[in-house]
């Protein structure tokens, strides 16, 4: 027996006795760590391009290669190693991955289809060039572009870089030509300029759509953001059949249209004047965590049936209501065994940790919670996030 | 990046930011490997003992440490790298379960609850002596013992070794005294006889009992053996209310008793004159396998609550039909990626697989079904796991 630890900076699983799944997967955090989950039971190898070893991945227990996502090299090597090369997020630079195509790598999605999650202008044009609904936008690079736009909407409008924002980050509220003027010096490639929509309710939509061209849509949810994140998952969203059979149809015929594989979430906004596209992304998502206990098949199992051309699985809900809390950091000191204590004596609560140390704002959870009635529900996914998150005073 | 193969004979998951629990399981096969996949989101830090890296927990992911599981040596340094040692089966030797007791180490459950499992005879005495219902027996070291017995109850009788049989292993049929001389050369520790029982249905019930005391049962299970194995898990069990009623205040008297720690499988049979007690498994067990998706806490995740004092889960049925069917080797090549696509294709199955290599009468995974009614969610399951051990002409 041997108790040497052993320094490491990689760890691909053995080979297996038969004729395995090979998938490689870059990022290795929340994402990634759940889609290892749903790789064990089929048996999937699945290895996962790391920072570091404490990736909420690799202590999870998946296959790893510490590497750079912002190195071809590094991504060249990896890829090598598996039969199909998928995302945990969408920060792999765009010739990277058209170098990885040409190279004769087989990426799931592609770089055509990861463009539009990369960058949100091209996002808006593609779609509107498709005739699918879209805020109206303008691509501001002078301060006139933006006086145009607030003109004709009225002030305040929202500016966003185009690239790169996440959870609030990237996303400002203006409130004359003074403010775009002051943004667009840090902003060189300019801002996507919207208007600030009266949004009713926010939602969003699941497709999974196989290489084999197959496609399959969760139930349509809704996406309750504090502080511009998202904190909460109600599903199935609580609004008219006529309304989420439209947002289905919109999510399946993007889908078709952009020829994504694996998982794609459609964000969309409710206005008085309809549904609204608002962005994309290509790879299990935070609206889709629910899935793991609320519907037949998980997101992260579909994702890896469908870029493996296995067969697509039921998305049918298991629970008239299903609702997913988000684990948010508070303080730098977690709740630890406290809060899982807590968390898990509120009935049927499913806690799922992503390893992650606690900071104020960072994603560190969420918890599930299915039964027959949305309010208490919800009251339970909530009472338990909070635990964790160490409110337990 | 470094893409070096690490030749590694241990790897332990790396500390994590908090006070995150730590457990050792002694063991690593399909149970130690579900247990792993439980621990990922509660953020616990399960480590296996492991006897080579093909391992099913190993490859799964498990943190590791590779030793032999009949060493007090390995043991002791192993039980040393967690809070609680626990195990996913019955074999190590009761001396080392009370040297490592002795020695401070917290076993979860203790040595004298696990000897129950461990040696047959040893259970059906304590169980005998609790009051509780358990088929006729006799402790057999000479022929006339079994004379007698064989002239009580009328030949032909069952012969079992007090310890070490599964899956039919260890369990004879003699028609005679000459049969019983001739397996007793074989068996020096004599043997366990018991009348050949008229066996209407055979029941599995699992308790959880908690560190603290606290106990919760699963619904009770019918398990249909083939060949001596079990082959298929029916949930809710085809009986009367009453009658598991009485099956589950059985179980959860035992666990009582014998005060066990996590999972207790308690294995019944129907008679004509009612319940009567098999055997004893203190550990997450085949006929539970139903639970990750058919409960609303999983055995494997009640396991790791119980063994570590947090609250325990509801056990609440998930869907009013539930089945599980063991995926059984047919053949030394198995199905393979054309078996995995042909069982997913099978609408609402959950297929686990084990990572194992196919031999004939090896368990080499499981599916899950879930539906409203029985009949079609059984179908539904043998045709997925059917399609796993190769039967796909």
């Amino acid at each position: 027996m041997s108790l040497a630890a052993s320094a490491k900076s990689s760890s691909r699983r053995p080979a297996g006795p038969d004729d395995r799944p090979q998938v490689t997967m870059v990022g290795a955090g929340q994402l990634a760590q759940m889609t290892h989950q749903a790789s064990i039971g089929l048996n999937i190898d699945l290895t996962v391009l790391a920072s570091g070893p404490e990736d909420s991945a690799v202590r999870a227990g998946a296959g790893f290669v510490l590497g750079s996502y912002e190195s071809l090299d590094d991504l060249r090597h990896f890829a090598a190693g598996g039969e199909v090369l998928t995302f945990d997020h969408e920060g792999v630079p765009f010739e990277h991955l058209e170098a990885l195509v040409r190279e004769g790598f087989n990426l799931a999605p592609g770089p055509s289809a990861q463009i539009l999650a990369q960058d949100k202008l091209h996002a808006r044009r593609t779609l509107r060039h498709l005739g699918l609904p879209v805020p109206d936008f303008e691509h501001a690079v002078a301060v006139e572009d933006g006086e145009t736009f607030g003109d004709r909407h009225g002030w305040p409008i929202v500016a966003k870089a185009p690239r790169g924002g996440y959870d609030g980050r990237g996303v400002w509220t203006l409130e004359g030509p003074e403010e775009l003027k002051a943004l667009l010096d840090g902003n060189s490639d300019g801002l996507l300029l919207e208007p600030r929509l009266p949004i009713i309710l926010e939602l969003a939509v699941l497709v999974a759509r196989s290489v084999n061209g197959e496609s399959v849509a969760y139930p349509v949810v809704e996406t309750v953001q504090r502080e511009a994140m998202c904190r909460e998952i109600i599903v199935p969203a609580p609004i008219e059949p006529e309304l989420a059979a439209e947002a289905t149809r919109l999510a399946l015929a993007i889908a078709e249209q952009i020829e994504s594989t694996g998982i794609l979430a459609v964000e969309l906004f409710v206005t008085a004047d309809g549904l609204l596209i608002n962005e994309l992304a290509l790879r299990p998502h935070n609206s889709g965590h629910f899935s793991i206990e609320g519907c037949s098949t998980s997101q992260f199992e579909q994702h890896l049936r469908a870029i493996l051309g296995l067969p697509l699985g039921s998305t049918a809900l298991q629970a008239p209501a299903v609702a997913t809390v988000n684990v948010v950091g508070r303080q730098e000191t977690p709740a630890g065994r406290s809060g899982l204590d807590l968390a898990l004596a509120v009935p049927g609560a499913h806690v799922h940790l992503y390893g992650k140390e606690s900071r104020p704002g960072r994603k560190i959870g969420h918890v599930t919670v299915c039964g027959d009635d949305p309010a208490p529900v919800i009251e339970a996914a909530r009472l338990a996030a909070s635990a964790l998150e160490g409110d337990s005073a």
